[in-house]
């Protein structure tokens, strides 16, 4: 702040520039040429422009029954009957959900919102996952396959090892808990492959 | 646009995608990673984000004197009474002021807001170019030193030559036009310098 100052960049300016840098993975320089740029868009763009940012906050919430962000109560993805409701993924980000929309998964997801990290303060009780027991308690399915597609993360793994020993709980129902397949990314070389990658990719070995 | 439908993202998320992805160097896959994180801002933080857009357009203008972007009708710059006002360095963009400013240039700057560019359809008449001549000739200063600190392109080139034979025309002024020094970079390696930056450097040594 204080080089910026020495510059003499008008505080209007410096304001804007502040809240790009705010971004992750906006370094101060890309938030300076940003805002050098939108200084000279047309001002209905910076009005519309500023009208999405407000609109985020107002018309978007979390789906009543998967947590994914949605314009409605229940999303899209949820409401989608051509999807098969009895295979779950669980993922810990709504990001996630688009990755996985583009590889064509049929089934519908629930969104953890964040990992199960106690060296930074979260717990299972800060993510949403009494709500996918209370979600498949409470259902009308009797049978399920539920995805964990956490990252392959330390965190992501114990978090869905802490999910699968809570399904297990369930009475009444018959799940089948899975993890996603660990292995060689496609397209990957095996000489570049990590230790631990390449050990789960022989593990995990199919007849072909 | 018809991918991301596929995917099904809600309206007002895919609004505020599409202008993150209008600014320069923001492709689809930052825009959307930056949009995902903006949801979870704190809501106060969103409004000042858009408040502070909003203020590009109602509180910033270009300075009178030297077309600068400010906030007051003469800029904090030209208002500086330590600055050498009869030093000017013509620039092409408000960002180079900042860069000169960080180089610690001790006079002042006259921006263009482009260069002469016939093939994109800029001529003179579309960049301040006038302007400086006038802000010269209406000046109480009768030494000038002109830096002409265009960028070191064929269309940067080309537009300092055409201000310098601008410059020549004023008369009753003591003005002398000089063209910031092209060479090897700080640091810059002569091996990977290219042919016309080398021989540049060359023409323009200086005796140690």
């Amino acid at each position: 702040m204080g080089d910026y100052q020495r510059m003499k960049i008008p505080k209007p300016l410096q304001n804007l520039i502040d809240h790009l840098e705010s971004l992750p993975g906006i370094g101060p320089k890309t938030a300076q040429r940003l805002a050098f740029n939108l200084l000279f868009f047309p001002e209905d763009n910076i009005k519309n422009f500023a009208k999405a940012l407000l609109e985020i906050k107002t018309k978007l919430s979390l789906c009543e029954t998967c947590k994914n962000i949605t314009d409605s109560s229940i999303c899209s993805i949820c409401s989608d009957e051509s999807k098969n409701h009895s295979l779950i993924a669980v993922v810990s980000s709504p990001l996630d959900v688009v990755a996985l929309q583009k590889a064509d998964f049929k089934g519908v997801y629930h969104v953890l919102h964040g990992v199960i990290d106690p060296l930074n303060g979260y717990g299972p009780e800060d993510i949403f996952i009494k709500e996918l027991i209370f979600r498949i308690q409470d259902s009308t399915i009797d049978n399920f396959e539920i995805i964990m597609a956490t990252n392959t993360s330390m965190e992501g793994e114990s978090t869905a090892l802490y999910i699968q020993k809570e399904l297990k709980n369930i009475s009444g129902k018959n799940i089948k808990v899975t993890r996603i397949a660990r292995g060689l990314p496609v397209g990957g070389d095996i000489e570049f492959a990590d230790n631990i990658t390449l050990s789960q990719a022989l593990s995990g070995r199919s007849e072909i």
